[in-house]
């Protein structure tokens, strides 16, 4: 009773008292650089946007016309947590196209595809769990599972993608200590931060290893339909049903985010039933379920063949963006610098000779009117000093040359 | 290395090993009624879905075509997590006529505002954590806090809001073993499920008690403007403003789901800088932000006075069918039946005979095409057996008399 009767200080009480997870939620590099490079005179390789001339702007807005006229007694009410039926249907058909045989009551429409990450997160991760990333990974699955207080353990790649005898090396080790990791966090396919893909052989060696291990796999996918080069390959989801005629290791996330419009925050989670009705359970916690009207919208687009006229258009846009960046570093980029060189995606990886600080390059850089986001921002458990991430989906040819050129020349300069 | 030689089973790969949170989450009772009442004969009080007839779907279909025809690379591209900045300078005025005091800075665009539920949960619970609430509560809160596994402690409310002798007393105990809850998490106003709101007296009271106590608290203000009848009451926050000239106790959400349609999944939180600015980093991880397209039409629909317009014919409308409810409860209930008789908002609190089990009474009243939801799915920690929630928004007047007749006689059949 006497601590309750003392005059508690009030001025700061949102300042401390934060849950364990949220006093370590801070910011990130991409986040402040996307505030900053917002600024018209910036070539910014830093974010992940796409191209605004590539969205279907006409297409949305007779779809959302339609949608308002034909159905908006739906399309704005509460709709189920699993998502828009109609688009349910539209998207098992989609992943059939892929190669992922499921039916609708396999799909759960999430909030763009980073809301399925953060559902696994906080289904299978407990605090001090181990979650195997790629090394490096994806900064928004880090973001999105810190919160959850797993211990992350990285899994290297190459050019062709993570190296499953480093995936079978750590999974060793951690049976050796009585323990299996919560699940692999892998994009598989031009891989978000360094473009590269897991080969076909790399594919079915980590489904082996799953098999062996029973390790669970959530394949993050949303760039495999943005190949500009090269040959396509099935997602480990794909391969994983065939296996076994259900998907049993691999839940499968995907997004319209790249192949429609962001803005609509519309993507989707594909996987076993019993997952999926978990991860809707626990999605009704969290915003009770995806726009009503966004889902609407996306599928009213997409009905009658939206994405055969998109897909083709974006892979012939970001493709001349891809080979104008490849270009470019090939002619300006001073010796001892490496970069990948990805078939398909959004970005690509560049390393700096050894001893090379990415980070202190940004600051140089961004003097430039150029920007980028450093390597350590994708690694779980530090390194990746002297790399860093370029996206080229966004500025048009003449301006990734130009782009280019200024971060060599400051490179150079070192 | 042995443990990783043997063969797992990997048929159940999904069906276990689920984190402790995700072990817990199980559907609601709310989410299987809402399915089941879909059917057209049914006469559902069990939903909280607002009325059809009350969208503004050409205003918002004509908000779309001015958003895509002029602005469509904004509005379908990623954006700032914070919000579309032009959206949330509108709600800072819309706070700033309902009494509080903020600049948009100050105010975090989120889907929903059960999202606003599910950050305040991620950053201020713990393991073991106490959070404090309503007896009985916003079965969604529940369900947003449930997974940060906290202990709810519960404060019990009458017909005038939540007993702040009730809150000290909890309070007093907590201080008593050294512990200090969470934060407060109330519906002040038109409580759902209840349909009360928090007498102005107890409304200073309770600030009193945070004031003495550094409590933190979180109002959730769906309803507020939905009032039909009574003298209009600030919100907790605009009171706490008003003491302290800045936003200390209370962090507010509210949302247009009730205003405009809740399809569009936009709401917000306002409140102490510190808070807003953390929960707009943990929102990164969970959807990156609120879907540009709803936000970008929302605020078109908005901007010119779309919702002075809508507000009053909301209240006309639902207050006819709280009327109609009232009465026909009035005239058809048994003998022992005991009910709320709300200002404003969605719902009615009913309270059967002592020894009645609203569960069992819910199986045949379904036999009957009349559904609602039970007492105990909004009590933390039991309790409720002989209650039940009963929502007047959705059905119109004719329907509603026709469902508590049929509901009455139900009851009445004992």
């Amino acid at each position: 009773m006497s601590a309750a009767a003392q005059p508690v200080a009030s001025d700061a009480l949102w300042e401390s008292g934060w849950s364990v997870a949220g006093g370590q939620i801070t910011g990130s590099a991409i986040r402040e650089l996307l505030k900053l490079t917002e600024q018209p005179e910036f070539i910014s390789f830093a974010g992940g946007l796409p191209a605004p001339e590539c969205f279907p702007a006409e297409e949305i807005g007779l779809a959302s016309e339609r949608v308002l006229a034909a159905g908006a007694a739906r399309a704005l009410q509460y709709g189920p947590t699993e998502g828009y039926p109609p688009l349910r249907e539209f998207l098992a058909g989609l992943l059939a196209a892929r190669g992922l045989a499921l039916d609708a009551s396999q799909v759960l429409v999430t909030s763009g595809s980073q809301q399925g990450l953060d559902l696994l997160g906080k289904l299978l991760i407990d605090i001090g769990s181990t979650v195997l990333v790629e090394e490096p990974t994806y900064v928004g699955a880090l973001q999105a599972f810190r919160p959850y207080q797993p211990r992350f353990a990285g899994v290297p790649l190459d050019e062709h993608g993570l190296l499953p005898a480093a995936l079978e090396t750590v999974l060793a080790e951690l049976a050796a200590i009585g323990r299996r990791p919560a699940f692999l966090s892998t994009v598989a396919t031009f891989q978000n931060p360094t473009g590269v893909t897991l080969s076909a052989t790399r594919r079915e060696a980590v489904l082996d290893i799953a098999v062996r291990h029973g390790l669970r796999i959530v394949e993050d996918d949303p760039y495999g339909e943005l190949r500009y080069s090269g040959e396509a390959l099935p997602p480990l989801a794909a391969l994983d049903i065939a296996r076994h005629g259900e998907p049993r290791h691999v839940v499968y996330l995907s997004t319209f985010s790249k192949l429609l419009a962001p803005g609509l925050r519309v993507g989707w989670a594909a996987g076993p039933a019993a997952l999926l009705q978990r991860m809707a359970l626990a999605k009704q916690g969290l915003d009770l379920h995806t726009g009503s009207l966004a889902q609407a919208i996306a599928f009213e687009s997409c009905r009658d063949g939206l994405l055969e006229r998109q897909i083709p258009r974006i892979r012939r846009i970001y493709g001349e963006r891809r080979d104008a960046m490849l270009q470019a570093l090939e002619l300006s980029m001073p010796p001892g610098v490496r970069w990948t060189r990805p078939e398909g995606g959004m970005f690509l990886w560049l390393t700096l000779p050894e001893g090379s600080d990415a980070s202190a390059l940004l600051a140089r850089a961004v003097e430039q009117k150029v920007a980028f986001v450093p390597g350590p921002a994708f690694f779980a458990n530090g390194g990746g000093t002297n790399t860093l991430r370029l996206n080229f989906s966004y500025a048009p040819p003449a301006r990734i040359v130009e782009g280019v050129e200024r971060l060599a020349q400051v490179i150079g300069q070192r």
